[in-house]
């Protein structure tokens, strides 16, 4: 058994189908002066039927999962406009009279070397991108014809050192069980896909098998625990089938309390909102009953582009996901780029501590131009629903009142020019930085609301950084700092009439769901699949048991001790009647 | 005037002498195979050359300004002996018939290309030394010169792209007045050397300046603010030399309170210990009336070295000190490496943000081979002095106890080896991340003292880099989180009977001095240059009147408010009678 990155949910059983190496032979000689420009016409040719049979592939994968995940191939269409990657295999041919395959494979070797050694998840990813197009490019120059899928028609999982988007959108899901990568992360552009597919998935098994995977090896894969068995006893097998049919029966079941409202045996209601970062994402967490978003991640409109949003276009979005909201609350944060994420056409600063840098509101207000344009295209959605501002990454009361100057200045440009908006829109914040903590009470009395970002909030107060390996572990959100911090953020809401939500992934652990009645919290913004679990722990829980056992973790001097409490009231809460949980 | 790096402080005005690029020609042609082994005994010749003359300038620097200056070459010697480097060379000889010359330019080039693009402050450091080495090497095999200085004995401004250690080894120390180099940090071998010359220097200015400086252009240099005036007015030279002279006067003036006791005028009394690195850092700090050690950094006993040093080459430092403090409190904390602190001989994992990495006690639990040894030798130490232990980065309950039982264990062994060390030695805490602070009650339960490190302290409150240029004006020690945390800190270790140090730079700014008294902190741990003004500030200070400032401090809602409430009573206070800073 096999502890692999849990890419995408679910569970697969079935033969493994191990896709070779993307590799060819290549011709080992030297072009003639004369004919060099015959050998740039043939990688302009190259390039031509790249781009064709790019676009062709986004065409069918926009028709089948939607437009946001075609967008990833915009990405590998402007690598073959870049400047830079094209100068280098000019560069190779012109200097060096190698021939265009040549050139282009030292391309792709340079860049992906210099990408990888820079060491950052982002650049890897670009990396992948590069060498993804570049093999194409180099397929199309060859004359090498797309790697051959099994002819039969049995369902395979699919075992391959790394997967390209491209590669993705060529098998067809209903044959796919599953896929097993060697490399890669999480957020790559394939488990993205992978995940929009509903195809489970597990990546990074190098170095942790004792031996390779062959075509026709009986697999199981667990996309949710991130496990990979290879030639599992029979005894396994029928258990993960029984666990499979269990996960689909009980999100069968889950199904059901959809229209249930979010409310304790003891009559207390606590709002399930989704965290979402499209009109895609909204749909499935309405499916999954969301009461509202309480919070928009906007950007993921920025990313996967050439250039930033205008404000029409941000416009358009906002609009369209307030109104597919009917009334129902829609918070808007702002900007959050920076830390772990990029943009392709505007280069921030690298940084040795990205979490502690340049990001999110103070990107903003560095950058003015664009904060404005966001928030009049979020001021004119917000005629459309009831739309609210949140601001990320607040620090300080100087920064809340700063961004209010740009947001009053937005309201008075489209009082002039006539457009429709609410004047009276609020303005909240993130609390996700220990400053804001230590100061929530003079926050307070400068926002209409507060949402506590818990992933971040947890990284910063104990200092861990939880996509680092070595320390992940100590990523520790029953730490009994935190729970206090939290205390703290509620009181001080309270005290000011403002109300307080959690949007970090804690939100989204049922064992946590006591901490949040207990404390009085109004709101929890949860990812689509964590509401009805949640809602579920909601029904049979009561909010005096809640209370009681919150008094008894303020008491814990550790998170172990923290963490038994609430395993342990869950676990009994779990046996309780009626509770479909028990089926897992 | 140029804003640029202060790297060393004090005022230098004089004529510019600009050293000249270290650039040769290189010989361009291939060698015969069978010449193969001629090359490579003149390669090593040019190697035997290169260690004698380093091992030279060790032995110079090592009398003029003490061993651990001069063991920077320890480093230098390391990569003259470094398989990875050498195999490069030889193989660039071998396989491409490259003269020796080349092999090692091209050597030099990639590794330092590589160094470059991982951005990060410690590889491009350690990409300068094997610049310097690499040139050292060059120089010999090519029988180029060193580079000459002005044969007259007029001294001057020495201006120069960068600078290594064994350039500035060669330089008369009454002849250079300052130092302007255009790239390079104030954390490089470079900048330690001119420290412990006490020549002022400033490094950066690349870009900022709109012409270049020429051998002889007038140049004023403020080490302290980081300032770069070229071709100043006669007004600026006498305005600079009239403050040159003034900071001189006031050193001395200073000097006369050495031996008078730190009490207010109120008589309330604050200890002034030193925070010091090295037996000679102890030795100024001494110098400068400091009483006792409130932070002695042990990672420098584990930095520029080739391997961990042992129980007995600590044992041995730690003694010294302790018996040279004669009775007075040291405070010696447990390794803190990780983050910008690397080790030459052990690798520890590229993180994305190291502040929030494996760190300070996260390494030491982790390494408890390496823990234990490090605590013997404390233990060892303290039967010679007032030595007590302190962990760094603490954030949880379940550290302290998993460091104190390593200690426990290191106790046992040496009671059991007839070894005498203090049995009931006192171990404390840094407390430097936010979850400390709201743990601070339980926390306390657990350790004999607290020592709160504002420097990592504020970074994680903020979330801001200090050394990430585009955000560090937002790290803010006077933002009203961060008075608040340290109330709580000390307030939970006054309930608890504990003591409370502060040991972050913060603790040198004379205006934060009424934040301590009014908050009635027992110690500040302070570099050797800051005691004197520190304890000039108490003479004249009321710890009443603070008292009542900070009651005002805690009013304020921004650091803007708060640092301008220091601000007035600093200058209020500074023309009391008495007051030697005026002559500022």
């Amino acid at each position: 058994m096999i502890k692999a990155l849990g890419a995408s949910q679910g569970i697969a059983i079935g033969k493994a189908f191990v896709l070779p190496h993307w590799e060819w032979e290549l011709p080992d000689q030297k072009i003639d002066v004369a004919d060099l420009a015959k050998e740039f016409d043939r990688l302009y040719e190259g390039i031509r039927r790249s781009k064709t049979e790019i676009n062709q592939m986004k065409t069918e994968l926009d028709e089948a999962v939607g437009s946001e995940e075609a967008s990833i191939f915009d990405a590998h269409l402007a690598i073959l406009e870049d400047p830079v990657f094209m100068n280098e295999i000019q560069g190779i041919i012109q200097r060096q009279y190698k021939v265009a395959e040549v050139a282009v494979k030292e391309a792709i070797d340079h860049f992906v070397t210099m990408f990888d050694l820079l060491d950052d998840e982002y650049m890897k990813e670009r990396a992948l991108d590069i060498k993804d197009v570049g093999n194409r490019l180099l397929k199309h120059l060859l004359g090498a014809p797309d790697i051959a899928l099994p002819e039969d028609t049995q369902p395979f999982v699919l075992v391959v050192r790394e997967l390209s988007p491209s590669q993705l959108v060529h098998l067809k899901p209903e044959l796919v069980l599953g896929i097993v990568t060697m490399v890669g992360s999480p957020t790559s552009h394939s488990a993205i896909m992978a995940r929009a597919f509903g195809i489970p998935m597990v990546m990074g098994v190098e170095g942790k098998l004792e031996q390779t995977i062959g075509t026709g090896d009986l697999l199981i894969v667990d996309g949710g625990t991130g496990m990979l068995q290879v030639d599992p006893t029979s005894e396994m097998v029928s258990r993960y089938t029984e666990m499979r049919k269990r996960q689909i029966a009980l999100r069968e079941q889950l199904l059901t309390i959809v229209e249930v409202p979010s409310v304790t045996q003891d009559g207390v209601s606590l709002t399930l909102a989704a965290n979402i970062s499209s009109l895609k994402e909204l749909e499935a967490a309405l499916s999954n009953g969301a009461e509202g978003v309480g919070l928009f991640r906007t950007e993921f409109l920025y990313m996967d582009r050439n250039r930033f949003p205008s404000e029409e276009e941000q416009f358009e979005v906002y609009r369209s996901v307030a109104q597919k909201l009917n009334g129902e609350s829609l918070i808007i944060r702002t900007l959050d780029i920076g830390g772990d994420k990029q943009l392709d056409y505007y280069e921030l600063p690298e940084e040795e501590n990205p979490f502690l840098g340049f990001r999110a509101i103070r990107f903003s207000l560095e950058r003015k131009d664009l904060f404005k344009t966001q928030l009049r295209a979020i001021l004119r959605a917000s005629y459309y629903g009831d739309v609210q501002i949140m601001y990320p990454l607040i620090t300080s009361v100087d920064e809340i009142r700063e961004a209010n100057e740009v947001l009053a200045e937005a309201k008075r440009e489209l009082t002039e020019e006539g457009i429709a908006h609410r004047s009276d829109i609020k303005a909240g914040i993130m609390v996700e930085v220990p400053a804001a903590v230590a100061i929530a009470d003079l926050l307070a009395e400068e926002v209409s609301f507060f949402s506590i970002g818990t992933n971040d909030l947890i990284q910063f107060t104990l200092a861990v950084d939880r996509m680092n390996e070595q320390i992940s572990h100590m990523y520790e959100p029953y730490h009994p700092a935190i729970l206090r911090m939290i205390r703290t953020v509620t009181n001080a809401a309270k005290a000011q009439g403002i109300p307080v939500s959690i949007c970090g992934e804690i939100a989204g652990d049922v064992n946590a769901l006591p901490i949040w009645l207990g404390l009085g919290i109004e709101e929890l913004s949860l990812s689509a699949q964590a509401i009805l679990p949640v809602k579920e722990s909601m029904l049979r829980t009561r909010a005096s048991d809640s209370r009681k056992l919150l008094e008894e973790m303020f008491r814990c001097k550790t998170a172990g001790e923290v963490r038994a409490l609430a395993n342990q009231f869950h676990a009994e809460a779990a046996l309780a009647p009626g509770n479909v949980q028990r089926l897992m």
